[in-house]
């Protein structure tokens, strides 16, 4: 039977103020499917984290039937849940992005990283009631990325290679339709200037490689005021990560997850992470974190999916 | 008597979605300020273009008179008003630039670019009732700037080298502070993630000389709407500057002026103005074309600012 293994990773969306704009892919922790061809249809089973198992509220069994529509084939999904969902690192884009790619290298389909993005981002509609599509693009396209809200395209940036991220998720589960109905449907207009810069700075930051552009840019008036209030201890995070070193920390997605980042050469992301950890730690809360480089995005049998499509 | 001799030049800001935070220096027209020095106080005379002359109302004598403060110094200003005022040229942030600019050097005033930036940002105030420091620090600066709104961390690019400015100005006075007032007090939520996403993609498209991106970026939901009521004919010639090869063609600053730019490789920004200039002369309507590469900024004795301070 042919087939095919998927490595999807979490991905960290907004990175302060580049709201539904700017994504930024994790090494780990991956969604790891295996795509087979089978006759007819979508078959999908999961393991790992818990997720809604029918195709057709999965996201994963969503796009692949999107991408199945017009062909003869069928495939299976064995999808290992290892991103957390409900945690703001991009569970759900990953699961979509990470079935678009297998599906579409399996069955040799003629379509572009743009074209599963507009289906993966779809997809998302049904996880978030909008179509952002943020950190499905930061999970195809891998490295920094900023999508445009309409048409998606998309602006793919190398990280500095000195960036690395610590993030740190508590146990709280935070639903993105809650937390984006707690946002505001209008924003200040000084909010939306203050913001514009941020993000501008932020995204220059990333291609020139400037820390001094990543530490002003990883601010925002925007959402994260509102959503902090969901993520317990946020200001102490927030002081641990900077004194231990961090370019800065904000919220990752709608959270309750929190990123760092950091330069390695200052500080390494271990570091930053474990004096994140440690704010909870002493106040008797569990929570997971992790650390790295920003990764490659999805991976289809060991390849950088860009480098197949 | 000891005098420098200062040019500052027009400036364009916004450049589609970067409202009150993007500006770019143009190479011409520019303002003449001969600065000298004087026993005591701020003296001003004025040519050119009609401006206030008391030294309170104009901005070239207010910044002036504030840089004094705490010096026993006093200067004489003869200000030659190239840059029309009411055009969205950046007239008064010209003035201002340049009245720092020339103070600054003439009386070897210890202050960054970044100091008088802030100067020039709370005069601005006086002339369109918001501290927007966009043309002052695309003035100072030269090239492309993005300017933050706390803080005034300024990011400044050197345009791609193949970059060109076409600007139509036609007979139509737009006052800065009638224009501001006409928009919302609020952005609604798709407009901020439409136009953040677009501005990061204008500054990724100067600082990668991505003329992919310029396209992309040089659009905008929130001010050229509203503002685009004011410029006569502004579908016209939007049409006609791009039809002429421009990548793209937006509102400079609050209006009227017309701002399109160009690759030269593609197409001469001299065309694209003609193009431009064409759409009002066609009609009858009187206009003043413009074009070149983007300026340095401000310049003292012939030198760029920023390589004095």
């Amino acid at each position: 039977m042919k087939g095919v293994r998927v490595e999807a990773p979490a991905t960290s969306a907004n990175l302060g103020a580049g709201f539904d704009v700017f994504g930024m892919a994790l090494s780990e922790p991956v969604d790891v499917l295996v795509v087979e061809e089978i006759e007819a249809g979508v078959v999908l089973e999961v393991s790992g984290y818990q997720v809604p198992e029918s195709p057709e509220r999965n996201l994963a069994g969503y796009v692949a039937g999107r991408l199945l529509e017009g062909t003869e084939a069928g495939v299976k999904i064995r999808l290992e849940k290892g991103v957390p969902p409900g945690s703001g690192l991009g569970s759900s884009a990953a699961s979509a992005a990470g079935a678009a790619a297998g599906v579409a290298v399996l069955l040799g389909l003629e379509v572009s990283v743009e074209e599963l993005l507009r289906v993966c981002a779809e997809a998302e509609r049904l996880a978030s009631g909008a179509a952002h599509a943020d950190n499905a693009a930061a999970c195809l396209y891998g490295g920094f990325v900023c999508v445009g809200t309409k048409g998606y395209e998309v602006l793919a940036v190398e990280p500095p290679e000195w960036l690395e991220y610590a993030v740190v998720l508590p146990e709280v589960r935070v639903e993105t339709r809650a937390a984006r109905r707690a946002l505001p449907e209008r924003v200040p207009l000084e909010v939306h200037v203050h913001d514009l810069a941020r993000a501008v700075m932020f995204a220059a930051g990333m291609i020139r490689g400037e820390r001094r552009l990543l530490r002003a840019g990883m601010s925002d008036w925007f959402a994260t005021p509102v959503r902090s209030r969901w993520v317990p201890e946020f200001e102490a995070l927030e002081r641990a990560a900077v004194r231990a070193g961090a370019l800065g920390m904000t919220i990752s997605g709608s959270g309750p997850a929190c990123i760092a980042l950091c330069c390695r050469d200052e500080q390494p992301a271990r570091v930053v992470a474990e004096a994140m950890a440690e704010v909870y730690q002493e106040r008797g809360m569990r929570c997971m974190s992790f650390w790295g480089k920003p990764g490659e995005g999805v991976r289809v049998n060991g390849e950088r999916l860009s480098n197949i499509l």
